[in-house]
């Protein structure tokens, strides 16, 4: 029956209403700016992380590295993703992988060459391809290292052991390494000592951005410089070193003794931090020293030059750590968790993770609640030794809670308000003990599982 | 300016083609038929979950059990919110409690009345509130506990230790205790043997149906009956019983006998689910007895009626215990993860748990991805031994990957198709051991975010 002209007019009318129902309806439903296709397929570019640096940072040269990186197709198309590090003779070498009992062919080729015989006299490469993980892959991803390792060795004049490889990305598909063994020529050719930021962009999976950090000391007789870069965004609950990290520096210092001040800092930087308790298969860090600093050579860690090169390592990575963390999928809070008098140090981490890690503490921290309930639940099932009516609660400065309570003198509002910012503080004193300790999360937003719901497809 | 018949004729055309795509996008970004409302305040009641049961169960009366609820106003307003149960003298009480070291004055007091020497001759009582978990309430809590079961105790002339407690809810508020004790005579009248699915309703919090199941064995001379009810919906990782179940009998059977047999099958029921790997402050599980039967008593489990007797209440445990995860904040998908062959009970029981609590598996079913490199790496990160080229992995019976490597029969479409599914099924064997472990958990969705980014304002 067709429609009279008063009818379409009552019609339009009724439909506008619908409008600007189903808008508002979009608006709760859709939490931030995203493009409207971007939730069903995350096809689109994610936006950048709202806690992203301002910009790449100005990281220095290091003597006797260089980089480059090329689009190979390894899964993505239109950007890099293979990176290749040139590295001098003379390098020593250090690294720091996931424990994880299902890790990579590449992870395990790795360690395998770290503790081999090292010819320090021999230079080193490290290549790595984003996309997919070459991991699950079984007896066909050891082949895939040899090849792709194998190859970058012949091209740069180095003994195979010398070429270390991480692959990050989809875990259980076949590693096309035939695309990657291609284009070596190409990463070979395109090697300068400029190229880090390039580098650090060709190794990013659902990252939203390239991650660098460095540092400068003096030495003796001449400045030391330290610049990594570091991929990472989902599956960050590290145990041992996160995602795909290196670092170079021009000092002269000594493979076990690198190694050394490595190990010493994996702790409290890349192992204090947590996006979503799932630990990688393929979590690699790699530490290069080149020795080309004007600098004497670093003989202890304990004094001088050496203490201060610990203590500069120690801010590249912790650097690294948190960028790590203000990329983790979907966050829009940085959380600082800060456990302090607990009765060990076992049981400072435990809680602290506990915090960091519960689901309900992180909606609460994305929905901006104060609701410092959920942070007493995570002490009670962290399985540390704690005491209801001795521990205390803060957010940023505020007393939140102390002696089994909420503290007499805390207001809601005050709470709220700190909820707000972008920079979040949770401190928890356990009254027990003298360890402390202190990681780096982030919120649970809708983006994470915008992002995880999809991300193979 | 006047529009004229012809524009309103072309703008409703227009506003049609709108409407149609902003409920594709709405469709897209709403995962489920929820009303327009809810994600951005969940102030309207949840849409019941699509794994609830079709309705709550007929549960057989307990000869010795009454129950009644009434809406005290605690926090919720125009619901029920407090239940009572009466039990009759010589009843006999089992209670499986949380191992948080921040449990609730409620739940310690439950512990201490257990534990303490019991009059079997004197009736008992349950009281129960939602809306408030009075846990983290210090000095206060125990007194409010106090005065509730006192006041209970009074009513009903039984002695207060006699008398449990429980309360769910927002964790750190202080229990507004006169709210209850002023409905206590209206709970005392409201007492009815047939009052059961009505107690179920008023403990639910953000619940989205009430939880019943029910048993009958042939004893020796004359039937046992059992039925239970359950609330439990989100902090799900019980470390020992979930939230709070109360399973009714009219088996006559020794208080020391009646623990056994529960504390026997807690392990493999309600320590067996998760939905978000959060331990609840105040998980509670009460089994009681009144012995009213006309069948022998029970004096042993190993065999005949005892025997039977555990295994129906196992059986009454197992199906509360599902639908808490049926009913898992913002659930749509029901997994049973089975490892089979982990070289010892606990390895076994934590690989399950790494799976069923792994945020990116658990995004990767909400999104019908039959990520199983994401399984892989749970148990990678599980800590429990595993040897990537023994380990196999099924969706449902379709073999996925072994051999440390993808299952060549393995079509993806397979894997795909599985996970369109509304119950699936993850088998995980480690080719190691003897020991399996069979946990059961929900998908992690945009609700749970919706739910909790927001539970308390």
């Amino acid at each position: 029956m067709a429609k009279t002209d008063g009818d379409w007019k009552i019609e339009a009318k009724r439909l506008r209403g619908k409008v600007r129902k189903l808008k508002e309806r979009l608006a709760g439903s859709e939490p931030d700016a995203a493009p409207a296709q971007t939730p069903a397929k995350v096809k689109a570019p994610l936006p950048v992380s709202p806690l992203a640096p301002k910009s790449f940072p100005a990281l220095p040269r290091i003597a006797g590295v260089s980089f480059a990186a090329v689009a190979a197709g390894v899964k993505y198309q239109n950007r890099t993703d293979v990176m290749l590090v040139s590295l001098a003779p003379g390098t020593a070498i250090a690294g720091a992988f996931t424990r994880s009992s299902t890790r990579a062919a590449c992870v395990l080729d790795c360690q395998a060459k770290l503790a081999g015989p090292i010819d320090a006299r021999a230079g080193a490469a490290i290549v790595v391809n984003s996309g997919n993980a070459n991991a699950f892959t079984g007896k066909a991803g050891q082949r895939s290292v040899d090849l792709v390792t194998g190859s970058v060795a012949k091209a740069l004049g180095l003994p195979a052991a010398r070429v270390f490889s991480s692959s990050t990305g989809v875990i259980g598909d076949p590693l096309p390494h035939d695309r990657i063994i291609a284009k070596v020529p190409d990463l070979v050719a395109a090697l300068d000592e400029g190229g880090i930021e390039m580098a650090a962009r060709a190794i990013m999976t659902t990252d939203t951005f390239p991650k660098g950090a460095a540092a400068e000391i003096d030495g003796d007789g001449g400045k030391i410089r330290i610049a990594g870069i570091a991929k990472g965004s989902g599956m960050i609950a590290p145990d041992m070193a996160t995602m795909l990290v290196y670092i170079f520096t021009d000092a002269k210092i000594a493979p076990k003794l690198l190694q050394k001040a490595l190990s010493s800092q994996v702790d409290d930087t890349f192992n204090a931090i947590t996006v979503d308790s799932d630990t990688s298969t393929s979590d690699a860090l790699i530490l290069a020293a080149t020795g080309q600093s004007a600098a004497a050579p670093i003989t202890s860690l304990r004094a001088g030059a050496g203490a201060a090169f610990v203590q500069a390592l120690h801010d590249v990575m912790a650097d690294l750590a948190k960028q790590v963390v203000r990329d983790g999928e979907g966050a829009t809070k940085f959380v600082e968790v800060r456990v302090t008098r607990a009765a060990s140090p076992e049981d400072a981490h435990k809680v602290a993770m506990a915090i960091a890690n519960s689901p309900l503490v992180k909606t609460a921290i994305a929905g901006e609640d104060p609701n410092w309930g959920r942070i007493v639940a995570a002490v009670g099932k962290s399985g540390a030794a704690a005491d209801r009516d001795k521990l205390s609660i803060r957010f940023g400065d505020t007393l939140v809670a102390s002696n089994g309570w909420r503290a007499p003198s805390y207001r809601e509002e005050d709470g709220a308000a700190h909820m707000k910012g972008q920079e979040l503080l949770i401190q928890v004193d356990l009254g027990l003990g003298r360890a402390s300790r202190t990681v780096w999360t982030c919120d649970l937003t809708h983006r994470y599982i915008d992002i995880n719901a999809d991300y193979r497809s």
